[in-house]
C-alpha cells in the first residue's frame, strides 16, 4: 500500500494506483471520472486554461455524481493538468475556486521556480485542500522540484513517453531508480513518484514498480478507451503503428506546423513519423509545411497515417495498443497484471 | 527457472542470469571469466578479431582453470563477442577452433543477412556446440533475425545504453514486451531474450524480468569492476558522472576522432558529453577535433572529465554506478537483489 491511498481514499488498494495523463484537448471528463470511478487517478486536460474548462469540470462533476464516487472533502475525486508555460492563472484559479479537485498538476514551465507562487495559490484558494502535482524529467529537476515547491506528488517522466517531454532524457530504467537514490542521500522524504513514459500495460506497471514508483501513470494506452476525447483517424493510426522506437519521433515540428510555437525549448514532442516529419527532415520550408498541414486538417479521419499529415502523438509503447477498451478496464486490467507478473517473475527464480 | 540455465550449466539458479557485455578493449579475460565462476555468462570482446584475440583466449583459459569453472561440452564457459561489420572471419574461426567458447555474440551486421553464413560457420567449426547470440535493437530486427539466422538468444538492446546502439530506438520499457508479443503472434517460440540498455542493479534486472526478458546484460555497471581493463580516468569518470539522460548523448563524433569511420549508418554511440562533443555541437571542423583528441591522448588520466576529450562511453544508468567492486560481488548482488525487489513489490500491494 503506498501513501497516495491516503490522499486519494477512493483509489483501489489492490494493486498499484494507476492515473491517467491529463493529455491536451484528448483527456476531458468522461475519460477522468471513468478512470478514478475505476479506483484510479483520472487527470483532465486544463491545458492552458482556456474559458471552456468550466464546462468541463461542470461536465466532470454530473459524471461524478453519476458513477456515485463520493466527494472527497469536497473535492472533485479527478485531477486538473495545466500546461504550464501557457497557463492562464486566473482563468484556472476561478475554475478550481468554482470546482475544486483532489490534485492540480502542472508540466512545463519556463523556469522551474514558475511553479513556486502558482502551487501557493492553488493550495490557498483550496485550503490545503488540493494536492500539487509536478512532472519532471531528470534527476537534477526532482532535486529542484522537491526542494522548492516541494510538491505532494512528483510525476517522473521517461524517455518513452508520447506527446511532450524533455527532448534529451533517460528512459525510466534508469531515471526512476537513480531519483530514489538521490532522494534518500538528500534526504528529501515523502514525496511518491508516479512514473510515466512507456507504461502500456501490468508488464510496464510492474516494471516501473520494481524501479521504485508508487504509482503508474498512462497516456498512449488511453487513446484506446471509449471514453477518449479523439478523432477516429487518430485512434486508428495508434491501433496500427508497431515497433514505436522507429516509428515514432520526437520532433518539434508538429508543434510548429500545430501553432503552437512558444514551448519551452527544451521540449519536443513524440508522435508518429509522417509526411510533415519527412518533408521537414528532406528540407521543406516551415511555411510550405504548415499550409499543408492545414490543407490536410479538411481531410478528416484520413488526414491521419505515415503517409498522412494530422498529428498522431504517441509513446514508443503504441505497438503494444492493439484494441479499444473502456477506460475502466484498462485501470483493473493493469492493476491485476502488474500484481501477477511481479508474482510470476519472482517465483520463476525461486529453486 | 530460464531455459538458458541448461545451455550454460555453470551458471546459478538461484535468481536471473547475469551477463556481462562484451565492451571493446574493455571487457577482457579477468572479466568474463570472474562473471562466469560467479554463475553468471561472462564474455570477452573479439571485437574485429585482431592477431591478439588468441592471447586473450589463452588468458581465459588458464583462468578458467585457475577458478576451477569446468569447462562445458569441452568449451570454455564465456561468450566471445564480435563486431559484425569489421570482423576478420579468418581470424575469428581460427581462435574459435583452438579455443571453443560456449557462445558468441553478434553485433552491428551491415546487414543482418550477414549473419547468416557467419553463424553457420561458427556452429558447424564446434560441431554445433557453441550457441549463437545475436544483437538487435527493434522489433522488425528482433522478427528478421528470429526468422532467418534463428539464433539461440537475442540480445534486445534498449536505448539506455552506453555506447553503440541504434540511434533511434525504444527503451526496454516498450522493447521488450512488444518484441515477447509479436514473436507469440508470429509463433516464435523458443528463443531466450536476454535484456541489455539501463540495467545496472537489481531494479533493473527486476524490472526487465517483469518486462519479458530471461536474463540480464550489463555494460556501464561493469566499467566499475575491479576486473575490468580501463584507464582510471575513464572509470573515474563514470563513478562522477550523475543524470545521465543529460549528461550523456548519442552521437557518432566520438567514433570519428578514435578513427572507427565504418560503423553502419544507423548506430550512434552514447558517452558522457565533453569538450569533443561540445566543440562538434559549436562547428569545429572533424579534422580540428580529431587533432584535439590525439593531443588528449597523450594527457593520461586527466584527458578524461566534462573538460577533456577522452572518450568515456557509458550508458543512462551511469549515475547509479558510485563504487568499484569485484565482478562476482555485482553478479550475485543483482541476483540477490532482483529477487529481493520482486518480492517486496509484489507484498507491498497485497491488502
Amino acid at each position: 500500500m503506498s501513501s497516495l491511498h491516503n490522499d486519494y481514499p477512493w483509489t483501489t488498494h489492490s494493486g498499484p494506483i494507476v492515473v491517467s495523463a491529463p493529455m491536451l484537448k484528448i483527456a476531458l471528463a468522461p475519460l477522468a471520472v471513468s478512470v478514478s470511478a475505476a479506483g484510479g487517478i483520472g487527470f483532465l486536460a486544463g491545458g492552458f486554461a482556456s474559458p471552456e474548462l468550466t464546462q468541463h469540470l461542470a461536465e466532470a462533476a454530473e459524471l461524478v455524481k453519476a458513477s456515485n464516487i463520493p466527494l472527497h472533502n469536497g473535492l472533485l475525486p479527478i485531477g486538473l493538468g495545466f500546461l504550464s508555460w501557457g497557463t492562464d492563472r486566473e482563468v484556472a484559479l476561478k475554475a478550481l475556486q468554482q470546482y475544486p479537485v483532489a490534485a492540480v498538476w502542472s508540466f512545463a514551465p519556463y523556469q522551474l521556480s514558475d511553479l513556486l507562487e502558482w502551487s501557493k495559490a492553488v493550495r490557498q484558494i483550496s485550503d490545503n485542500k488540493t494536492r500539487i502535482w509536478v512532472q519532471v524529467g531528470t534527476v537534477a529537476e526532482a532535486v529542484e522540484v522537491a526542494k522548492t515547491t516541494k510538491p505532494d506528488v512528483l510525476v517522473v517522466q521517461g524517455s518513452d513517453s508520447g506527446g511532450h517531454g524533455l527532448s534529451q532524457r533517460a528512459s525510466l530504467m534508469t531515471l526512476l531508480p537513480e531519483v530514489r537514490d538521490v532522494f534518500k542521500k538528500e534526504g528529501i522524504e515523502g514525496i511518491p513518484l508516479v512514473a510515466s513514459g512507456g507504461i502500456i500495460d501490468g508488464r510496464g506497471a510492474a516494471a516501473a514498480l520494481a524501479l521504485g514508483a508508487d504509482g503508474v501513470c498512462l497516456g498512449t494506452r488511453f487513446l484506446a478507451s471509449s471514453e477518449v476525447s479523439i478523432a477516429k483517424g487518430y485512434q486508428d493510426e495508434v491501433l496500427r503503428a508497431g515497433d514505436g522506437g522507429v516509428s515514432t519521433v520526437a520532433s518539434t515540428i508538429y508543434d510548429k506546423v500545430r501553432g503552437y510555437r512558444d514551448w519551452p525549448q527544451s521540449y519536443a514532442a513524440r508522435g508518429v513519423a509522417n509526411r510533415t516529419f519527412l518533408d521537414a527532415v528532406h528540407g521543406m520550408s516551415e511555411d510550405e509545411n504548415i499550409a499543408m498541414y492545414e490543407e490536410a486538417t479538411k481531410l478528416g479521419d484520413s488526414g491521419w497515417g505515415p503517409e498522412g499529415r494530422m498529428t498522431t502523438y504517441a509513446g514508443t509503447g503504441v505497438g503494444l495498443v492493439k484494441a479499444v477498451s473502456p477506460a475502466g478496464e484498462i485501470v483493473k486490467s493493469i492493476r491485476k497484471e502488474a500484481l501477477e507478473v511481479l508474482q510470476k517473475s519472482a517465483s520463476r527464480f525461486q529453486v
